[in-house]
């Protein structure tokens, strides 16, 4: 996507493969910060301290890190030592371990000279897949906001909770390429932006990355989306997600739940933006199934900004001693999603449709 | 209540009516500061200002504000402009118009010799009556409780959104206290209080009076309540309101109506605690006919809070440039809402029993 005009991506190799570029995003929305990082360690720690985060870009960036490891020794010790110190920078990514036995099996066959091209070869590659994947979601989303824009005038009112944006992968975004996608098609759009409490995902990534795109938007508290559906202010949710069950429940950040309520409620299409690597056809009821991740309070009881001074500091929203409780996720039923739009187009949240999809996946 | 042992009110008459003692609001949860206000001038500032809020308060302290007014001149043209500027000093105030009305009809007719004695005894009558009317809802809720209690072991777990505490009303609150009542007969409770974005009613002051009563509680982000719910973490939902139709519509706190479809969708139940003046028979259909307040994206867009040094800041959490819309409040249909907490005892959300209660009411 473009910054202020400049075409940019959250990840990318650079000078022939001796470093990657990221952008340092614990910084924004206040700073932009292009960090080169030399090494699989220095990666390492760009993944553990959420320099980058969303699972996709985690996913690409351990492919970086993996290359990055056999600049320095392509040997098979330095190989597997590495690889797992990378799968362990964040456990619970699914991506994350996804993209590193993708290379650990590529590579380790390989005689050790090969391995240094076979691995920046292979990041390139990862980081491409993501991008066209993004890219299909785009335009199979994008003919659900043309065919609001074909039935009455004004802007297609979307609202979308917490960053499925093209921060959190690649390039592109799940949940906003079909935005990006209708911008570029000239269909008129106003996005609500939740701001997606606690961490603010939603004030600080979203809001940023479509102001920086020139996409009309407004930020909204996450209490607010149900009031905007019941006076007629949105014709579309579409949000991401983190894990997809066979019948189509879907685990997303906090809060999207509710939305799909007030959406349910007020006869407002809900999509969910869903690559088909998210689909865990292991998984049968969402609710039950699906452990929710606890994070911390902290995260809850105080928060970052920008003083007026212009600098980052941190304040305590509470009493002093008051304990807080942060689950990190909830579940959608699939009885409230009107679809997943995947890179291989929109299916129902059903078990039939998802069995055949993931059938077609795996051939 | 009781603050760490010593009995409190948010307003009281001191110094045998010279003078008014409140809370500065502003300064919670952070610091409890007791202010002396000792004009109608300065009572103005105070609500204008926001150290005092909530309905039943504002009213409480425009009657002590009309009180003070008499100490320095009862005289017809000070009681006649004197209340006009009380009246005006937060002009959407239902309970200020109101208590500004009923201290001025009855001291209108009184030679201006007996008028200050006559209004220091009303504002103390409309205080008291404001403690009476929360009181006996804390009766009525009370037995939603007990019978929540008596079926199963454990702790009964009630969630609640926004400070509709002892801090909005002159003691009690209305919709805490049957939470204070009940834990007066110790009954065993848990507490989960929505931190009410924007402006976080629920992090700052209803955490901070449970704590200050001691009853066990969990601050949650607003997104959590839906998973809680789905995960058999809530017996009971219980809200205050700002008016309800003749219907059973409530309006409250922006994102009530998002907790009301969480309850409705998991078969919680849903209680909302209504003084019988916050009743409006002349409006049925909430959410076409109840005019919703915008308040200032900054609410939105900035945070104040206790820095490390210990000194209160604001910091802005968004990009610059970032504009925000602020709802300060929704309408919940009255079909997801299980029951009215009244003074006069729990009603169904309908309108042959609000027509009923308001006949009551009226006589």
């Amino acid at each position: 996507m473009k910054v202020d005009g400049t075409p940019l991506r959250t990840i990318r190799a650079v000078a022939g493969g001796e470093a990657v570029e990221i952008i340092d995003q614990r910084l924004l929305p206040h700073r932009l910060v292009i960090e080169r990082v030399a090494s699989a360690d220095e990666m390492i720690v760009a993944i553990r301290d959420m320099w980058v985060r969303g699972a996709p870009l985690i996913g690409a960036s351990a492919a970086y890190g993996v290359a990055l490891l056999m600049n320095a020794d392509a040997g098979d010790a330095a190989l597997e030592a590495g690889c797992e110190r990378i799968r362990a920078a964040r456990p619970t990514a699914v991506n994350l371990a996804w993209a590193v036995d993708r290379m650990l099996s590529h590579l380790r066959p390989l005689p050790a000279a090969q391995r240094r091209a076979a691995a920046w070869a292979l990041a390139d590659a990862i980081a491409e897949e993501d991008v066209a994947v993004n890219r299909a979601i785009g335009e199979h989303g994008l003919a659900l906001i043309e065919a609001i824009a074909a039935r009455r005038p004004g802007p297609v009112k979307v609202l979308t909770h917490c960053n499925a944006g093209w921060l959190a992968t690649v390039d592109w975004g799940s949940a906003t390429a079909p935005i990006y996608r209708a911008q570029e098609r000239g269909i008129e759009l106003h996005v609500w932006v939740d701001e997606t409490r606690p961490r603010n995902q939603g004030a600080s990534l979203t809001a940023w990355e479509l102001g920086k795109a020139g996409v009309p938007h407004t930020l909204v508290a996450d209490n607010a989306g149900g009031h905007l559906m019941q006076r007629g202010e949105v014709d579309l949710c579409i949000v991401g997600c983190d894990r997809v069950t066979i019948r189509g429940d879907v685990c997303n950040k906090i809060g999207t739940y509710l939305k799909a309520l007030a959406a349910h409620d007020n006869g407002v299409p809900f999509y969910v933006a869903m690559p088909t690597s998210t689909l865990d056809p292991k998984l049968a009821d969402g609710v039950r199934e699906i452990p929710i991740e606890e994070r911390s309070a902290r995260e809850v009881t105080h928060i970052a900004g920008l003083t007026a001074a212009g600098e980052l500091a941190e304040v305590c929203l509470v009493p002093k001693g008051t304990t807080a409780a942060n689950p990190a996720f909830d579940v959608t039923p699939a009885r409230l999603v009107s679809g997943l739009v995947t890179e291989h187009g929109v299916f129902p949240a059903d078990e039939t449709a998802l069995r055949a999809l993931a059938a077609r996946s795996a051939r």
